[in-house]
């Protein structure tokens, strides 16, 4: 990517471990979070992490908004409207939503290996009824576990990349495949976000049942619909 | 397995492919259609298929059902109510329906890559309101593709099993085990057979997308919540 990549809510383990990801790529990263500060102290621990030439830093979630035109959502899901309609009035035209949101039950006391239905079908559908026109909202993420974004050595999962935009679909493949073992895969229209939203939860009920920090791979594809390793 | 296994619907191409791998794995397999002379004829094409000490045979379901206490229902979902009508006086206690059915648009008209809601969560758990006591239910199969279990080789694809009977999880385990290149991994509980159909509408749509017979692999795990090679 040319372009800087805001991580909204990249101080929680999803987000933080897409950052350093990407930071490792050699990717312009903005943490952001509701506080200024705790953003940058994780771009801080990245950059003891990556080392120094890492191009990292923190801001409040609006300010890094204002930032960048690739903007990941990581946030759990009782906050995400609240978060969009904050960000609102600081999106432009023309940038990309990425939304890993995942509506688990646990957000209102509930399972995380049980989901809440979204009235729009989707996390990412509600996103994208709340974006301004001319922002495009690309789903995807959701099944990438933060154990494995932390861990070292390459991320063990594919990523199905979901958008009614064919242009941010491209763009968010590639920005996938920056993470290292990621293979990134069109999958088709945003309305399919609810699968893969529904895929992390019983992604979660299986790290719980068998100790484990479960990935998912699709097989069986031909090689041209793959983009990364 | 000791026991005989029936493939109710295994005329179609997604039966007739489990009862086939099982007939090479050394099963004794029943294949079962609404029409005996076509359950036949499929047993007969496995026979080929496998060599003349395959052990296949083929009858009418209601038929198949008396002839074995493993039954794999693998019929379109517009056909599952009434199959398991049409079952019910001949399941007996202590024995164990697999069901593989996945509620697709495509039942009713609409696209095999969206899926229909169930009232009671997914085609699955309609089973196991509608067997009768002492009936265990079991949700697998449904990301194993009818192309992958028709080609030759191991199928490149995990298969995922729901299930409130423990017992009866733990044996259907051991008969996806059957089937060459297939992991099974115990998903937990029957409710969970939701994401599992899910996943078949996300496969079917990449298929269409990619041109490609899609599978999906499990990883991150430890070795032992795997069943297989």
């Amino acid at each position: 990517m040319t372009q800087p990549i805001a991580v909204l809510g990249g101080t929680g383990p999803e987000g933080f471990g897409l950052a350093l990801r990407w930071a490792q790529a050699g990717e312009t990263v903005i943490i952001g979070s509701r506080d200024a500060q705790r953003a940058q102290s994780a771009a801080d621990k990245i950059k003891q992490r990556v080392g120094a030439s890492a191009k990292i830093s923190g801001a409040e979630n609006v300010v890094a908004c204002g930032l960048a035109d690739l903007l990941v959502l990581t946030i759990p899901f009782e906050g995400h409207v609240a978060l969009l309609k904050q960000l609102k009035p600081a999106l432009r035209p023309g940038s990309i939503v990425i939304d890993a949101t995942v509506p688990l039950a646990a957000s209102v006391g509930g399972r995380a290996s049980r989901t809440l239905g979204v009235w729009q079908g989707s996390a990412a559908q509600e996103t994208a009824e709340l974006v301004p026109a001319g922002v495009a909202v690309v789903a995807a993420f959701q099944n990438v576990g933060a154990e494995m974004l932390n861990a070292e050595g390459p991320v063990d999962c594919d990523v199905v990349v979901c958008s009614d935009d064919i242009e941010a679909g491209r763009t968010v493949r590639k920005l996938a495949a920056g993470v290292a073992g990621v293979r990134a895969i069109d999958g088709g229209k945003l309305e399919n976000a609810r699968i893969l939203e529904q895929i992390t939860a019983l992604m979660i009920g299986l790290n719980i049942r068998h100790k484990g920090h479960s990935g998912i791979r699709i097989t069986g594809l031909p090689p041209a619909a793959y983009v990364g390793p």
